[in-house]
């Protein structure tokens, strides 16, 4: 690792290096995954000046269209995973799907995997990491793992308050594995409709419906070394499932609850010995509680504000901490930023929409992933940033909306 | 090209798509030379969805080590420049060192070429240049092509003024294509001095040594269709020639000079008629004067600072140029900005020593170019900021003098 040998040797010798001139021995980071993190994540690296090479399903993937070193792979396949690990000093990743036992004989072969499996599979499987968090003291909804739709009334039922009436539905159900962006969750109001999530044969977990007054993300980044920091926490508003705007720092948050967020992230970031990005998705409840949703170990989209409004974005951040570098400052670098996602929407060429934002709003930041157009897909993000938080959301809102195809004006 | 098309047809048909999904027909962008600009051009490209093609001279070049579509060829060399053409909706450059000729033969065959042949030719020969911008009014250092020694202390002596003793050396020889970073550079005090500069062979051009309190550089940006920005006039110091430390804005400068440098910068773009970016480096003089030293039209070293101290950087504004997009908000993000190169040392390897930089500084933006130490070549450059100018200047020479080794604490 880059680490470990810098200052032992001027040149540290790797088959890796005849892609580079003789001097420079900067560490190859290697990212499986081709999607928008990995693409950004590679923007972030070029003026850290490190060597990034992906593990991407197809050519036309989003961060294979920018990336010099691609591999074309399956990183479901072990021998494919570790041809591409042969180059590199570090293994990461874009997303949480590579499985388990194939980290562990990466590891076992001696490459550094960041973060590691044994704290990833606290991001891959949500039965591991609801049992993690009780076992840390770390608040949660109400959940247990169910095995039939009998069992989730059952589950229902233990949720009222003594003396109440009902069947204590809804109930919230989630497929422990492969679940994102509200795909595998359902929201189930009666015995009748919990049957759906049991078809896949996948284990379910319950949860309780939270009464959430909104969602919080409290993201940290943490390196081998137990370095951390703490972005400030935001807000995060979903529509249908997917996120849409994230407004950092979160509006009218109470300074104790903001901080008692932040370190729930650290704790769970040393707990779980998370190394890199961590995002900790939040219910903030009606009665001033909070509580644990979701955890993502990786670039998230909660922090694709930082990009223009942190003096360290997550993506430079996540780079650093798995080389074991000195982490970037993560403090805002405006009052307000405001991060809005842009889907697709009917019209497949959004480049004359581009150009209209661009003419409209000199200031916008735009983020575009080189996706396919398809209705709902996210395609980019914009991010906005300044005093005064109304022009700030309706500027970045305008531009995703007028993105997307509708607003028109 | 690019904008002409928008909003004609969802599919522009292009040899080039197969590279990419469908639905994507984001332009593609051809910058010539794979040096350390055309590397920044790259990842401003990343979150503006364009694709980037590049004619690098290596595979081990700056830029050729994280772009993905890369053509290795000699850029002289016009067969090499169609074909790498063909791909693109658009021609840019990282050099001006692209013959004249070939430029023009580009455009005869339809490709657009920004900045153009015409612009172009006034950042390649000092000479076309000095003559235009006499035309236009635009004040220069008293300055003549010379023919041999004895015209060059013909030249010299009509710069005494009147009645005044001696022989009017020192003066400034250039020759009027090649030179860069104080190479093709001599300043003589003497006719016998004078004889080198005549060895190679190309024209050569006499200027008055100016008599100046410091150096400043006035940055627009330039589109086809007219629209410019013009980014604060910075103080640029150099050591040896070279761009060591670039102030933004530049201190204590008199607001109607500021004023001044900025409208000449705007009156040069519009009438050389560039696109892109336009580097004005300028002279402020004893007398309260300012004069043109040099012209780039491509990113520049004096702009380095706008990627993390502008709006909108440098880089993201020349590819929205040209691509004849609405151009990004250039003003400052911070109250002060400052770049120092990083030159190399003696030691080959910069790792430990930008660890060690991340560390002491968790603000510091670090900008490693991939390049090869060799002592004394720029590889890297730090950018800082702050509201205090005199911590944010310490804190870039340190960095810089850090990694450089010239500072060993």
């Amino acid at each position: 690792m880059g680490r470990e040998d810098a200052g032992k040797s001027p040149v540290r010798g790797s088959p890796r290096r005849g892609r580079y001139p003789r001097g420079v021995t900067f560490p190859v980071v290697g990212m499986v995954g081709g999607g928008q993190l990995a693409r950004m994540t590679h923007e972030a690296g070029i003026p850290l000046g490190i060597r990034f090479k992906l593990l991407s399903d197809t050519p036309q993937d989003s961060a294979a269209q920018v990336v010099s070193d691609v591999v074309i792979g399956d990183y479901r396949d072990l021998d494919t995973l570790r041809e591409f690990a042969r180059g590199c000093d570090v293994i990461t990743f874009d997303h949480e799907h590579v499985p388990t036992e194939h980290l562990r004989a990466l590891e076992a072969d001696g490459i550094p995997v960041r973060p590691g499996p044994d704290a990833l599979v606290h991001a891959q499987d949500k039965g591991v990491m609801r049992a993690k968090l009780d076992a840390i003291g770390v608040p949660c909804p109400r959940h247990r793992i169910v095995s039939d739709p009998q069992d989730v009334a059952a589950f229902a039922a233990e949720g009222l308050p003594e003396g109440a009436e009902g069947d204590g539905f809804p109930v919230v159900l989630k497929t422990v594995r492969g679940g994102y962006d509200g795909k595998g969750v359902w929201v189930v109001d009666s015995v009748e409709e919990a049957a759906e999530p049991f078809r896949a044969g996948v284990p379910v977990l319950a949860e309780e419906k939270v009464d959430f007054v909104r969602e919080l993300a409290a993201n940290v980044v943490r390196s081998p070394h137990g370095q951390a920091v703490a972005y400030p926490v935001v807000e995060s508003r979903q529509v249908n499932g997917v996120c849409d705007t994230v407004i950092a720092p979160a509006p009218d948050l109470d300074e104790a609850l903001a901080l008692k967020a932040e370190q729930l992230a650290l704790t769970v970031a040393k707990e779980l010995d998370v190394v890199g990005h961590l995002a900790v998705e939040l219910f903030q409840t009606r009665d001033g509680r909070i509580l644990v949703n979701e955890l993502a170990m990786r670039p998230h989209n909660s922090g694709h504000w930082t990009m223009d409004g942190a003096i360290t974005s997550q993506f430079a951040n996540h780079v650093r901490a798995v080389l074991d570098l000195p982490l970037g400052d993560p403090r805002p670098r405006a009052k307000w930023t405001v991060m809005v996602n842009v889907l697709g929407g009917d019209y497949p060429d959004m480049y004359s929409a581009y150009l209209h934002c661009m003419a409209r709003d000199p200031q916008l930041k735009i983020h575009m992933y080189g996706k396919d157009v398809k209705p709902g897909r996210k395609v980019g993000h914009v991010n906005t940033y300044g005093d005064d938080l109304d022009d700030v959301l309706e500027r970045a809102r305008h531009a995703a909306g007028y993105l997307r195809g509708t607003i028109t004006e």
